[in-house]
């Protein structure tokens, strides 16, 4: 029997999950939930309901696991200890910082009710947190380095379209080409901020703006811009929407260690990601993990896990025998 | 208290994990077991003992994980079985075709008597397919390609030097560049053998040896050479000892794969290695992995295990909590 898929909303993270669906033939979608009007929801999927964010536990028996699409800043905090009293759940909660307060909320509830609830599931935090880790661990006398982009960055973004005078604006995060290669000829650089990333932002200006004041104003910004070389090209809204609508992600984890009795020999193992879709592509890494989390469910295990505890068998449609057959 | 790491075979690899031992202050090095006679070797720890192959089940409640450094045409099929029998073990198992027939009867030797026995643990198979299998789960609509090198290919080498009038040699494995390119592009070229790889070999022919005909007999020799453009080297045996008595290698796992409900977007998932010592690092891999094994016998686990079916976070010397908060 197929593993039924629930999503709770249905943004580029959603339907990138419904898209994702298509391509595992051992998925179903069985239904979307949504805090919006149901009747307003078009799925790209016949005969699939899509029912109030509020009825979800009524439905709790037509779902294996349910996908958790919310924003980490206020969404996930709440939704995913809620949901996981229900069911099996899955997130991408990617605030680094917080991921010990939910990471115990989440346990306790997916413990009290017997369900496996994996958080922070993605690509950073997810695949790079895994390359960082494995990394580490096999090569202790060692340093690594995350770089991220080129990419768009959805926060930088938002805060440049805060700025007066500003209509819309796209920002990139850049990984400096001369750091990257200091760390993968094993220099083990010490990097600043300014060293790693550089970042570059298509503003559309709204009419009569003072776009000095504005490219000022970002270059300035602390947090998010005054510690990098930023770019800022003022363009219309015609090339904002033709050249830069896409939302492309991507980097570099690096690991760079000695091995030998006197650190003589050096190793490199560096992985990287070129995305054309950062939503599609993370709905894509959320899809494998659902199966592991389901595998999980039923070897009896509860309570909240992440990346770090699933056997990779466990993302494969495939079984042990044919893993090893033909992958191994 | 520390894991006791004991180690079957003291050759390149075995010495690996001797000097990788000192890097995980959570391991020591428990003995060491030699099928030459003991009083032969000069270990570079001190204070720890030689035994006997003969006498290692003796010693069966001094060691956590005994690291099973044989080769894979004629030891490993042998020992790895055998040892399971009395400890937890862990080998590096290349032959990717026999790996079933070797599963089975590692697994049945470890069931039967309470062990854990990971097999075929390193970078390929390992690592590399690790990345292959959890790269494909998660971009099924997708082609993945594994390139090798730089590296010294020692089976290659051997070759070489069976052939008449030749005194030494070392073969080196490079991937082609536009093969590279093309792949990473998300072209999905079909490659054959000869487009995806080239061999470079530097030969010291005997005194009065017929040089042209050594370099016939490389080129042509079947499934070693003659699949691929071969560059033969004819140089002193005072260049080979100088410029290439190092066994680096390598290699890159990349999968390109497409999402969205047409295909339209397109990611790259690259993992690559590039290493000074093929064995050291591979000893690395092994002491990740024994950490592992000694966990998972610890919680109850037995019988034949790859590195499909570990948690990554038993790979690291740091707790769970310490891992999300850390590295996630």
């Amino acid at each position: 029997m197929a593993i039924r898929i629930g999503i709770l909303g249905y943004g580029n993270l959603g339907k990138g999950i419904e898209a994702g669906i298509r391509q595992n033939p051992d998925m179903e979608l069985a239904a979307v939930f949504t805090r919006r009007s149901p009747e307003s929801l078009k799925l790209q999927t016949e005969g699939v309901p899509v029912y109030s964010a509020d009825s979800a536990k009524d439905h709790a028996d037509e779902i294996d696991v349910l996908m958790i699409c919310g924003g980490s800043a206020t969404d996930l905090p709440k939704q995913t200890p809620e949901f996981a009293k229900y069911f099996n759940v899955i997130d991408s909660f990617d605030t680094h910082a917080k991921i010990p307060e939910h990471f115990a909320n989440v346990d306790q509830a997916a413990k009290e009710n017997g369900h496996v609830a994996m958080i922070s599931v993605g690509w950073d935090p997810g695949l790079f947190s895994l390359n960082r880790m494995m990394a580490g661990a096999i090569l202790p006398d060692g340093k690594d380095y995350t770089f991220w982009g080129k990419g768009v960055s959805q926060g930088h973004s938002d805060a440049i379209r805060r700025i007066e005078g500003v209509a819309d604006a796209k920002q990139y995060t850049i990984p400096v080409d001369e750091a990257l290669d200091a760390v993968r000829s094993g220099k083990n650089p010490e990097l600043t901020t300014r060293q790693k990333h550089t970042r570059e932002c298509f503003v559309v200006a709204k009419e009569g703006a003072d776009k000095a004041k504005i490219e000022e104003e970002i270059k300035t910004m602390p947090n998010y811009f005054s510690d990098y070389d930023t770019t800022v090209h003022f363009i219309s809204q015609e090339e904002l929407s033709r050249d830069h609508s896409g939302i492309p992600h991507g980097g570099f984890v690096i690991r760079c260690g000695k091995t030998g009795f006197n650190g003589e020999n050096q190793h490199i193992i560096e992985y990287s990601l070129k995305l054309d879709s950062n939503p599609e592509f993370t709905s894509s890494v959320l899809l494998a993990y659902a199966r592991a989390t389901v595998r999980m469910c039923k070897e009896g295990m509860k309570g909240c896990k992440t990346i770090f505890d699933v056997p990779p068998a466990y993302l494969s449609p495939l079984d042990g025998e044919t893993l090893r057959k033909q992958l191994l």
